[in-house]
């Protein structure tokens, strides 16, 4: 076990053994295995998105196994997607990659202004599926936000009481959030401290841009000048938001980008910024296998600088 | 056992033994035992639509006899009701056919914009009654969806530790979608989709039109170009959308046809597009017995192929 | 559904239609699928006798999928095991043969006057499984048997809530008994009669002897003239104790026989007396795999006359 | 993953990927990794038969820390060990090493002759210790038997439902067997299998001698010829015996000897009768560390052939 | 806090925050704060002996509110006492002295062989009564021990997750030893070792003699020449018996003695083979106020050096 990989372990005091465990396990799986950064693929687009939007562009993907099979050949953390689609290969790649069960979803049938999301798994489901730990999304700004930090609550109770690992997607949205505040400086340091407070273990938010929403905020981000003009400066405001980094937050890969230096460069500056890696799903399914396992193969070598 | 019922069986690793056992039974029951391919008949209309304009039509239908019988005689793979009608005929039809007990329903007492529907029913009494499986509807779409997939969360768990098949009926509704579209070949792959997601083992959607709903979908669908034009070539793309067809997708028969054709034709589309069967109900019940016998035979012979 | 298997399905009119199916299966399964007659391959002789002495004579049958196999080649009706041997083959065979799980057991490892059984297996297991129904072994005779009756009585109240099927192995044991008395013929059918009021659906005896055990009962069997000179009678006599014949009666196979002719004979003295089975295992497993299925076959043949 | 080791998982059928996943784990560490062979390092002799004869030859044996320390730095497949040791290092090598929590222990201070076990951990202490399985300790022989196996039941089940693997240490004693019958080659054969038919998915047994204590037995090994003259034919027979090698069988290492190659020697015996390694505690701490992990890794590189 | 206090901490790396919090407050109250060492007051003699027995050689201490106040004024480290007692103080001295409920006591109305304990408390009566932990005594021994160890498991997992401390009290006695092996050194050291491997925190054993009582034992002390001669020899052995002294280890003070110089030169073996502290009810609240106090200082005292 290498030192950061402890260092890591040492933020988390008042977890048992268990879930250290398991967050070890994730920090000593696949090409980045012990220094301290993750790369992610995340496979829940077919549910939040419908499947042709997500695997018609490179239809393998339609097949639940493909994932499995593109994680594990390109060394990634972990898998992380909803219950039927771990259900489809979780007993062929058993022991292969540690699997992470996403417990709820969003579907786009009903575009609601202020979304929650529908519970579709539970603690017990990712016991029997082998899984380290378990995803769930929050939607801080939207009206609804209350009801699923508090049903957060309850599944990230059992979970840490059953040793496993709490991976919370911070999304902010809803009515009292402007489109570009969905991405905003201010909003993504919210959110990611509050999926903090909320109990964490890893926090997953979009990459930031320059704006700032809120004016209450707007006023002390000007007055305290803090850095935002680079990305790399925008992903350590964040990570600093995020209890001084002494949680793990990681990055969203976003919609997909047809370069591959985009894909890498914000990796690099996720990295200069100290984050601790990236979650990136439709820029990995989205591409044809080659470019896909050259693209991956390429974030990887930017993490592990 | 063929070799076709063994392949699906082993889509199913998460599954105990239990489960795949009353999955191959249901693979292996009536006309089309072996193939890989099912006609269900279920009879719940009585309770979404009222009796009488379920039953008026073709009065012996009142009987809930009646359609334990037409499923034996026919060589149904399976029939599907609610508890009242399972209950009045599961003694005297007990091991003669493969049951599943509708766990819960609509009624149109009520006319919702945004759908959902009454559980009344439970994994408990699919056991008393010697079913091989539950069945479960969700509308997506409606505001209420996520309520519905959250219940079957809960049910699905429970079936599957008892070793039940959980087939869901997966039919958009609601506020947030034309008439037009809750047939959409987008909107009816996302649907069938979701139910795979959810843990389906068994998932049963309408027969899709060409109509592509939504606006960001309609994008990839014409940018990926894909195959829409016939009614197999929207199968097939629903089918794959199930999980590049790692679960069994049926479909539904729709309204009443008068002409018997229409439904061979639409059986062998079917076939053609790689579904996995029919489940036909009022174009069974809403015939005189022998018309429904000889149309059942139709298409058992059209599936068999 | 044959009208011999409707015959004896309407003797079990307090068991729910979840049970009675689970007995349909078994009656319609195999070579003697629909005549009412059972031939069930049962292996606990490894945990009953230890593994050399059970298996050691015929060395595949140490592997627990050569039983499934024998069982599913042989068209037999069921395959008994414990745990351990049925979850070893359940998923290979999932669909294949109706399955009944031993849930207690005796081992000779201490060979108590009055002996009682482990319980190592549940309803949930049995469902997990697949099985159709479960078995347990009672002791009549043993000091200890009360207890075993009262395991018995919770352990079935459970499986027909659940729709399975309870099979009881009677064998008559302990200090109140001489090494005669428990294959006599007034014990045998005392036994058989416990059985089926403690609620079996099926009940599995020893092939009883001519020897009457118990003074107040030899008095009877006397003064009455039961017939009880050749093993047709004996069978009859028993099938009458248990209900006049309206609950289900099996005869195990016993030790191993050189002779195959006695195997039949044995069988169609069954028949002949009413009975409705065989439950053999050493019979078959510990003879070559060409001999047991002759065996096997013979024995179909005589019961299917 | 080798092939071996998804040989190995292939035999498991009935459990969930989260016991297969477990599994994985365990045979996927330490220096034995993907071989299908294991060397497991148990420390429950302070339990067992109290710390100054466990320890006092070795006085930093007395040290929690040093068993995980020993276990790690010599590529142990894994530590096995009662909650009190688990607990005392489990955050300090979390991740480092799967661990095995040893639910039950016998302690010497009261000499029963029918001896049993105190249960003092549980399926959710292995979980908040992050615990790949659970280890069981069952007497068969003991008049105390049936109550032992009732309980591993319901432990077992637990522990398979939350995916964990279920090790048992079946040790045959008790006022039935004489001292020499307690490794006796039957009695071995026969604890073994019934370990396995109460659902083990790791057996492990004491290296048998040539002694067969059961005179049913004995008529069985000799007509049969059984070999067993060698250790590696007695160990070949254990390995059949359960369920012809379907199931992981690990011996343990016995009393301190002070040569090594006795200890060597067994594990090539081991290694050519078909076993699937060692459980080795007093002759690892024991022994002054150098000597220790000289030891092993003379133990690993016998396995590794 | 001390680093010393720092360093027990650190032992403890299974439990949370909450039982780590209430080990502090032992460890930081009364005169002994934050030298690591502990004098507690246990007044369970009233419920062990009878009133009496216990008290009437001094009256004032029947008034429970007697040892809550001497417990509080000689700046003991916590008071220990079973429900009634604690009851009846426990408002008027809130906040003004750690306290630890006795869940389990004996008494001497029925002079038991092998004795066992009633539970006459539980973890939440201790969070009502605002306790920092329990206390729960098992009789190592005793052929009833395996019970009294499987309630100790459930109480303290209980208790850790409710961040309480468990002390065990670990008194050898039972059929199977003599007198004077109940404060054997072998016994003593295993008595202590299985307290810790049960899980204890704090374990309290009665001071050991020079005496080795089993057989195999004895073996081992002669071989190693393991040093008994003195006292403090002796504890140094217990503690290290205790997992190399990764455990708080204190001594009880045994039967009222008149001089107090015999105390204190306990006290300072104790303290000199690295005891942890002692546990002193009847050679305080046997003697009239001003004495206890005295002797209580001048025990303080030698702890402190």
């Amino acid at each position: 076990m290498t030192e950061r990989v402890r260092e890591i372990l040492s933020w988390y005091g008042s977890d048992n053994p268990g879930t250290l465990t398991n967050l070890a396990r994730l920090l000593q799986a696949g090409k980045l295995a012990g220094t301290g950064r993750l790369v992610i693929l995340p496979v829940d687009q077919g549910f939040e998105h419908g499947p042709a939007r997500s695997f018609a562009v490179n239809p393998p993907a339609y097949d639940p196994l493909y994932h499995f099979r593109l994680a594990v050949e390109t060394g990634c953390s972990a898998y992380a997607a909803p219950m039927g689609f771990l259900e489809a290969g979780a007993r062929d790649f058993a022991g292969q990659i540690p699997l992470i069960l996403k417990l709820n979803s969003h579907d786009t049938l009903n575009d609601e202004k202020d979304p929650t999301q529908a519970i579709h798994g539970s603690v017990d489901d990712a016991l029997r599926l082998g899984c380290v730990g378990v995803g769930y999304t929050i939607y801080p700004g939207s009206a609804l936000r209350f009801g699923m930090y508090d049903h957060l609550r309850e599944i990230a109770a059992e979970a840490k009481r059953r040793g496993l690992v709490v991976i919370v997607w911070s999304y902010p949205r809803g009515s009292a959030l402007s489109k570009e505040g969905e991405t905003a400086l201010d909003v993504t340091a919210y959110a990611a401290h509050i999926a903090a407070e909320l109990g964490a273990h890893i926090v997953k938010v979009k990459l930031p841009t320059a704006h700032v929403e809120q004016p209450e905020a707007k006023k002390v981000y000007e007055k305290e000048k803090i850095p935002a003009g680079t990305l790399a400066e925008r992903v350590r405001h964040v990570v600093q938001s995020t209890f001084a980094g002494r949680r793990v937050v990681i990055f969203s890969g976003g919609a997909t980008k047809t370069n591959d230096d985009d894909v890498i460069k914000e990796a690099e500056a996720i990295r200069e910024g100290g984050g601790f890696g990236s979650i990136i799903g439709r820029n990995c399914f989205q591409r044809p296998e080659p470019q896909a396992k050259k693209l991956l193969d390429g974030l990887m070598r930017a993490f592990a600088k």
